[in-house]
């Protein structure tokens, strides 16, 4: 991806850089911290991002003062390795909670990855997955001030998934020059509409991080929040998170349908997006997709726990193209309300009559196959 | 239980009060709120009832104006059966939301059951439950000022129940005297020591309601939060509402198995409850407990993004009497840590060192019938 290189084997990988990276993180809010994300904090703040080593398999969380120091070696491996300041380099892990990691084959395995770097980003994107069934890959190209700039990104995650980062890694990547506080900027509204956007079963995990970094082989001059071309960079940035956003949750544990909930007519984004969160995260609503049962009522339900404002008596709803209920019950063929949620792609739409905000939020299907995964992750 | 006499068909029960009854209720907060709910409110704050009508199968919730018109249909219906006035009757629904009342059979159904009343409580404790696999009752006897007082409960509720009331319903009577202020203050703790501290699915359903009703059969000096009985008055509440509580949790929807876990050492009740849901309420927590695998980290997750404050350093975590955690993984025999998953009743133990607050949480394990459950509710 443009001067940006990867490489994995089964559970480790390498991202670098031949040029240093602009650098913006987004972490979990979860008050358990995995011991990476303080370790790539330190090398975000301190810039200049030349690589990133992520495991799999173990998340290196709740693992007290022996994690940290694990965190700082694998960093320093990673470093070592690619023949550049370990202080350049951000880390993640991704895996069970509260075991230490085997050092020895995680250096090792820096070791292999880092002989193999090429510029296909599958291997890379391999090596991050856990319980994920394919790799999440995404990329567009724009034009910023006559240069060709690539925005591309990969991402794990298919459980654990919540708003406000939930087991999930993202590593975002573009060649374009982007001001430090810009980029932190897109990186921080392209989350909130994206990756905060999924929920697969509501939990927040300790590990998460959205990592974007930007190199400047396009050429550019250096974006701002105010260049002409920068909104088009934005749209960018926000097309490759949702896109990569989607396929968590398509890929969500157990999932057999992507459901997209759109709740239009909000006073504020802020209010739908509460709104749509809340009916994706519905085990009921969840569960009744997966039945092909258009319960609507569980979705009136969710929307009337979210905890924000609205009027429930201006509320249209629809499955499908389907109305099913505008202040009261619309008559309907429950089999054509069924049908709707029958296909790969489910859509709830909801209508609040409120403003003009607008706001989708992801999620899946909740099967037996979750509670299969779920029931035997370490066994 | 005391001049509080019921009966019940399959799907419609009453509860009659010989004497007018000093009333206590407190109701959902979801914003879609079941049209029983507003006349209720009404009749409660009116005071002096003397029944409760409840049905099964339906909840008449977004209903819309016919469904407020069919709520006080079932209030006058059980007033004319009875022979006391219409707003001195609570009125509940519990079922599917959405559909409008079948009032020929419910009004019939009414009539029926006012012919059958009796002092045996279980007809209308199975005439409330919808998905439920049993009937929930418990009741105390204590003395107050040299009077034998009774505390006495039935509840219904197996899925969508979650802090904040989720559709579950509690009717706890009792034939103490008890002033307005004071039964309000009691059934207010009492709620938020138990049904509150319920979650099977985090699901909070727009039909809840906990009613607590008192005759004054006892003769006792009327109570208040002053009397030197009251403790004892406010605890046999308690005690009755927790017993139910556990009951629904040990009945959730699918469960196999009782999940208790406790907090304690924090800085507030309200911290370490929030901690308590947190964790009952996670999934991925639900799931390793019906798998029987002590994922301990899971535990420490869904204490982190519980929204309050703790230090995850001072931390200690029991999985029933095994050590699993003290700021850093603790050894221990997996095989020891699964064990304590396997019974009928599972206990998790953490402990804050931030203070001497405790609170417990109910919950059940994710089973894959919970999803079949409710896949097919309706079908």
């Amino acid at each position: 991806m443009c001067g940006v290189g990867g490489s994995g084997g089964r559970d480790l990988g390498l991202l670098f850089s031949e040029r240093p990276c602009g650098a913006a993180a987004v972490f979990t809010r979860n008050a358990f911290k995995g011991a990476p994300l303080g370790v790539t904090r330190e090398a975000v703040e301190r810039g200049g991002l030349r690589a990133v080593v992520v495991n799999s398999g173990n998340a290196n969380a709740a693992t007290g003062a022996r994690g940290v120091e694990d965190a700082y070696a694998m960093q320093g491996a990673a470093g070592e390795a690619l023949g550049v300041e370990a202080e350049r380099v951000a880390v993640a892990s991704t895996g069970v909670i509260g075991e230490h990691l085997p050092m020895g084959r995680v250096v090792s395995g820096i070791r292999d990855a880092a002989q193999k770097l090429s510029r296909d980003g599958t291997p890379f994107a391999e090596a991050i997955l856990t319980t994920d069934t394919r790799t999440k890959e995404a990329a567009v190209q724009i034009e910023v001030g006559e240069k060709t700039v690539t925005v591309g990104g990969t991402a794990k995650g298919s459980g654990m998934i919540h708003p406000n980062m939930g087991t999930m890694l993202a590593f975002l990547t573009t060649d374009a020059a982007v001001e430090p506080e810009c980029l932190r900027e897109t990186l921080s509204r392209a989350t909130d509409r994206s990756f905060n956007r999924v929920t697969v079963d509501g939990d927040t995990s300790p590990s998460d991080m959205a990592l974007l970094l930007a190199n400047g082989a396009a050429g550019n001059e250096p974006l701002t929040t105010g260049s002409a071309d920068y909104p088009a960079f934005a749209e960018a940035v926000e097309a490759v998170s949702q896109t990569l956003a989607k396929e968590i949750a398509r890929d969500g544990e157990g999932a057999t349908r992507l459901v997209e909930v759109v709740v239009e007519g909000g006073e504020s984004e802020e209010v739908a997006a509460a709104l749509a969160k809340s009916v994706v995260g519905s085990s009921l609503v969840k569960a009744a997709v997966f039945g092909e049962d258009a319960n609507w009522g569980r979705v009136l339900t969710a929307m009337g726990y979210a905890g924000v404002p609205f009027d429930p008596d201006g509320l249209e709803l629809w499955f499908g193209p389907v109305k099913v209920f505008e202040g009261a019950p619309v008559p309907h063929e429950t089999a054509e309300a069924n049908a709707a949620l029958a296909s790969g792609e489910v859509r709830i739409t909801a209508r609040l009559g409120a403003g003009e905000a607008s706001a989708t939020a992801w999620g899946c299907d909740l099967s037996y196959e979750y509670v299969r995964i779920n029931g035997s992750y370490r066994t």
